[in-house]
């Protein structure tokens, strides 16, 4: 409740407002800039002046409504902490998000454990359209959650290419996740928020600013495991991100396109540097792959089949102990939507008890599991 | 004399007759050849048999002719221990060139010192074509000798960018210099010849074959600085160029291109290797220009003035101790044809006396020579 109400108080990546996080803890934060004495000094030092704009945000807030409008939509809160947090978040340190508001019904922790980032330019070009949408297919058809920010051009094309495979995205936005933004997107921002997730840290109702784009940007770096930027002109908010993903130690990769086109001159730019030029998911998948520390694909589940909830445990129950089936066969075996039935085996998938081959799912033969995913390792 | 015999007795490339030739010198590896005792088996332990094909074409051998020849045509043959020997051609080790037959009033060895290769596809698209015209001139007006292999697409679109920009522009031939091949291009070879250097390890009137080409690309790649690949789809000739100028400690570079052409694709596969992403020439200059143990560039001259001989040395002196000057006026002063004067500058640029700055020439200023560059540093 409190960092649902001081959510309204920190402006994105406010690294003042995460290092009293840390320090104090959410509620006392908060009680402290409620408070009518002078405590609220104590803070850090400051003076009441300067902790004006702090307070007077504080005084305002209704953390209580702001849930309720959530719940309302179908969302929810998550904060650091809670079973769904994304733990590698954590690793912006102070400028962490307070919270993340989310909509859409699948697991933001398992989704993120095997998410990659796929951003560009709004003005992008044909040829641009096309490679964010081919790889957003073909993540998607390897088994990544396409990450995006729901933006015009590269953005969009990376979602809905992911969602034609039908396959996983998540949109982080830089507005309240109850405000379509780009007006243009509302439906697709519905469709991802009805077959995915679609967050951010701001709460409802709140719009975007060119602050908030820029700070949105670090979210998208920290949750994937790499950013790939399709194309980009110099000094564009999709070389933040992919500057922002390489300060945290993701892989940062670029679509290489004409020399002659200045769409491509900032992934070039990038490229000349630390980025790794891919031209296909293959190459993507091959290079984030290799990292075995998030994810436990291909070396059996980590979680044991026991903990899986009732939906989670039916899908799986749906899968042939040998051969593949395909999701809408799943779903009717499972007794659930086709949609509900992706986005559990995604989720199965993240704790290594599927994986995808072709158009369908199978359970996931390694060694570590003999052949028989189900039987767990702990 | 044993040399130019030897060329025609040798293939391009066989390190068999290049170890021969570093073991008993060029005069005694001929004499055994030709000689009708069995001392010719002494070469390498072989059998008559197997040193039938090199006595068969030692015996047809007029090396005599063939240098006429090349004196009709006004060119040379150039050996290892020749004043104009192109030194770097030794990294090949055994396969290094017996000679270089060669066409052109330019010094190649000082030529060689600054150049760097353009090469690609023959069947290149628009993109690929506009890129190598633009590499060759923007390179000729950084002061780069352009070196290509004369082939349709990519190379001669590369020799013709260096050529507009009055520019410096070798080609390396895999056939006789007296052989235009492909016959389309008869036309720019001569114009090659005529304003730069037309060269190859083929005595005369021999034609190129598939093995001849693969062989013509490591002295491309050993003669420059670096390669610069433009379009080149997998496994194409030009990745063999790049790979060997790899292998021999050159820069190794790539013009990115859609994702989505099989014509880039080669180049994208070095660029996820070890090749360097570069998308203008200045970008070139930059990487190749590092090093400096080859040129004198910025360091100010290597050769004292007086031993320039006297078209160069009047060359030198029509250009003014400040400012600049066009290559037309300095061929007046000097009382030169222009080609000659540029010929004569290019020369002058890689031992140190001169740089280019815009469309003229002017004489080096650097720290070391206090600028008057006439002084001669040795």
């Amino acid at each position: 409740m409190a960092r649902a109400a001081l959510a309204r108080v920190f402006e994105p990546g406010d690294e003042r407002g995460g290092r009293w996080l840390r320090e104090f803890g959410a509620a006392e934060v908060f009680r402290r800039l409620t408070g009518t004495e002078g405590v609220a000094r104590t803070l850090a030092g400051m003076t009441e002046a300067r902790l004006g704009g702090y307070r007077l945000r504080a005084a305002g807030v209704d953390p209580r409504k702001d849930l309720a409008d959530m719940a309302a939509l179908g969302g929810r809160f998550v904060c650091p902490g809670d079973q769904e947090w994304p733990t590698q978040l954590d690793d912006l340190g102070d400028a962490r998000p307070v919270g993340l508001w989310v909509r859409g019904r699948r697991d933001l922790r398992l989704w993120a454990l095997r998410s990659v980032a796929v951003v560009g330019a709004r003005a992008c070009t044909p040829y641009g359209a096309h490679m964010a949408a081919a790889l957003g297919a073909g993540l998607a058809e390897l088994g990544w959650v396409v990450v995006s920010g729901a933006a015009f051009g590269v953005d969009g094309a990376a979602h809905r290419g992911a969602l034609a495979a039908g396959g996983a995205t998540m949109a982080v936005l830089a507005c309240g996740v109850d405000v379509a933004y780009p007006r243009g997107h509302a439906e697709l921002i519905g469709r991802i928020a009805e077959q995915g997730l679609v967050m951010g840290e701001l709460p409802p109702s709140e719009h975007p600013t060119r602050s908030r784009f820029v700070l949105r940007n670090r979210v998208i770096a920290a949750l994937t495991r790499g950013t790939v930027v399709v194309e980009a002109e110099y000094r564009s908010g999709s070389l933040v991100t992919a500057r922002s993903a390489q300060r945290l130690g993701r892989f940062t990769m670029g679509v290489p396109g004409p020399a002659t086109s200045g769409l491509s001159a900032g992934v070039h730019e990038l490229l000349r540097g630390e980025g790794v030029l891919v031209t296909d998911a293959a190459e993507i998948s091959e290079l984030i792959g290799e990292i075995g520390d998030l994810a436990p694909v291909g070396r059996g589940p980590v979680l044991p089949r026991d903990q899986l909830d009732p939906v989670s445990a039916r899908v799986l129950d749906a899968l042939p102990r040998r051969g593949v089936r395909d999701g809408r066969d799943v779903a009717r075996s499972a007794g659930t939507s086709t949609d509900e039935a992706l986005g559990r085996l995604y989720e199965l998938y993240s704790l290594g008890f599927v994986e995808r081959e072709g158009d369908g799912w199978k359970l996931t033969s390694g060694p570590t599991c003999n052949g028989d995913a189900r039987r767990g390792v702990t």
